[in-house]
């Protein structure tokens, strides 16, 4: 879809998540959005569109690296559970628990055991956040292998897009078939009443996260709270200028005239 | 200054941040940035241009939460080092120990000989991270109150930005000269050779990034170092499609004819 | 039961302990001990006698203190999840989730709901620990109130044991019959065959202690593994003196002639 | 020293070290005890021993495995501040950060820079917990070679001792010079007037303990607190029985007639 269209209901949206954050800090509302989806599906950049206006030290990012050896011998969700959100945080997980059911089924790096025991855990782990009261919304960001291949392109020739390129990905595009039957194989296990996955189209990803925030939204129950009356006094004097003594400000990154506001 | 030049220039400094990063993961560099200044000097903006085109698992931010009570009995460096990196890692401070000098002082939420004894160690504790090898970058976002008034009353106005006005801020608003007292206070005691400040003009913002980040750019060592070849195989086959069973996507978020790319 | 009775049959249990952790370690066995209990009943004494003869580094105690407000605002399990053991582990819980059916209960620190939540949760919350392999011990060490009263006398009179008297304390005293239905209420809920119960008198502490160890060793399958054989040459020269040129041991302290060894 | 003597003279210590910890608790202090030497010295014994009495919820043993991978990329300190005590706890490090100084020096796991840099930084690195107001102790056990052979020797005998054996302390027998030379290096660099070490003789080990927490309690100020008044009512009426309904107490551990109290 077109930039302007996006940006103009995306602004609309922003406005909603606003008030999402509010409402979870008024109420003590704890979220947690998973994000799962192929390589290039859109992850990242729908992150950043929820977190754009939500304060930082309410909405965290969970962007986990592989696991340490103390985490490998662990129970396997442990170390997510240390980031599940207390009252009135919001949560993002980029990737989840659920790579056992994916990357790391097909690329080897569990057992068929583990990941029958995940998959057999799953329901019932989230269960358990879902009836504490944790509103857990997942995500399944879908691509097709076309405009897989032709963000795989952009991101070899964009200098800028390169470092996304790893040797997981170059082998998960050859295992493309692989990856689809993991993934239905993860939904037949743990696509659940209390924790339905939610498939979201990212062949363009501008529609794909409006649609994804307006899902979001949609699922959530009346959000409005009365925003705090802020009571703003005049300042009652001239603005003040900054005064510094020690230091001064460093020099401006240089500017052609045409360029100057 | 035009959002155009600023986003001609950003990118171009976003191919030396992403080069950075490239560089730290391929030597282990360690990269602290603490950005501190009043309230609405920019650095939330900041923060997010600099980690737009970063990987989200090698570069974090910390904003960390008043103390609770365990922290509070805490050496009070203590839960700022849990949050230092390790080889590779780029930590970007949205205010940090500094509080302590900064609005901890000022609103009385520390006592004088606390403050006196933060401002008695930073320098020695700064010196131990430098040290160490961690690369150290101190930058002050400046603006003068003028800016800073204007900036209050667009969050007073702008739903989407309403929630960044505190009690604190309206109190802060009337003490504009005891933190410029306290800054330059901290300047004084802090102002070291191994950990020098660097203050940025932030009146303008969007200028006031390129200029921070042109400068912390400026201050590394040659950071080029050669990207890894990527050998990118043809597919060798029509791209697949994706195979829903379970679940399909759900419909759209709505667009009018005109909205479509 | 005699003290010297008691030494030798401990003694010959610690053999079993060492084994225990040896196996754990070799095949990076879980091992979780909860101890639940009255006050007075014997917790403390059990945990220095299990960790009496195994490496620190292996085998931890956990003894939570009272939540934290981020900690209120989580998930129930989450805090404890933190200190679950990873491969070759043994941990030790000095009271443990179940506070939420006891004290937490009896003392109004939680509501009814809560209650209700917690004992519904712990069979599924403790089967997916069992499934994932960690060994899971619950033991409940009883003692009559007669036997309690005896204890907390002899706290009250012994300076070396009145800390352990706390207002809680007290208030449990004249709470003995709602302590004894909430266990039985969480007995109700949570004993499974998955994690069953073991309920141990420890009216005499020494016997207790015997019981409880002998029956977690009983329960455990065949822990034998060779010990590594250790190769240990001749020093090949007389044993070499301490020599310290800057600092010198501090005098000892003064002993009697006959205290002499 | 004979075991009487020293279950005497312990005692009262243990007198003193309760009275510690309650005025640490009622002053907020925090004690950190560092307790470092040669394999065998006695570190886990006296540990013990100060641990005997005290809360454990007041007060933990630090003793950490080799680090993590994470750990290794960051400021060297960063893992061992982590456990530093809140107001009014108490921490034994059971081996510290000056295993850089000893094993990592001595063994080759740091290099000389790392070595270095860690004997320039630990004055400064404990001044800075030292004027926070921790209360630091540094405790070298001292024994010769020959009392560390014979402790050697017995757990090379005694089975429930063996574990403690371990390729490094082989290697670190013949290397008991290069030890003492590091030892000395150490003290050079770290026995300042903020933090001095303290050397004990442990070739009696009783009397090492002894020796120690004499010297430890000595070295603290005036820790004299009115105990808090406990109004402990009678109970009213008779004690009352336990009352199993769905589980009864398991078969003691079996004791011949002459074993039973």
């Amino acid at each position: 879809m077109k930039r302007e269209a996006y940006e103009q209901h995306l602004e609309a949206l922003e406005h909603e998540l606003v008030g999402m954050a509010r409402w979870a800090k008024a109420k003590g509302e704890r979220i947690v959005v998973l994000l799962e989806g192929r390589d290039t599906a859109g992850k990242g950049g729908t992150i950043k569109a929820i977190l754009a206006r939500i304060n930082p030290r309410q909405c965290r990012t969970v962007a986990l690296s592989k696991p340490s050896e103390v985490e490998r011998g662990q129970w396997y969700f442990q170390r997510y559970v240390a980031h599940l959100p207390t009252a009135g945080e919001i949560v993002l997980f980029d990737r989840s628990w659920y790579n056992r059911a994916g990357v790391e089924r097909v690329m080897g790096f569990a057992t068929a055991e583990q990941v029958d025991l995940f998959l057999a855990q799953v329901p019932t782990f989230e269960k358990m956040l879902v009836d504490d009261g944790i509103r857990l919304f997942k995500y399944w960001l879908s691509c097709d292998q076309e405009a897989q291949e032709e963000r795989f392109a952009e991101r070899l020739a964009d200098p800028l897009k390169r470092w996304k390129l790893s040797p997981i990905d170059i082998a998960a595009r050859t295992k493309f078939d692989e990856y689809t039957k993991a993934r239905e194989a993860m939904f037949a296990a743990t696509h659940s009443d209390h924790a339905p996955w939610t498939v979201v189209d990212y062949n363009d990803q501008r529609l794909g996260r409006l649609t994804l925030i307006r899902d979001l939204l949609d699922r959530l129950p009346d959000t409005s709270v009365p925003e705090e009356e802020v009571v703003w006094p005049a300042l009652g004097h001239s603005p003040l200028g900054e005064d510094f003594e020690r230091l001064q400000p460093i020099p401006h990154f240089p500017l052609g005239e045409a360029e100057r506001g």
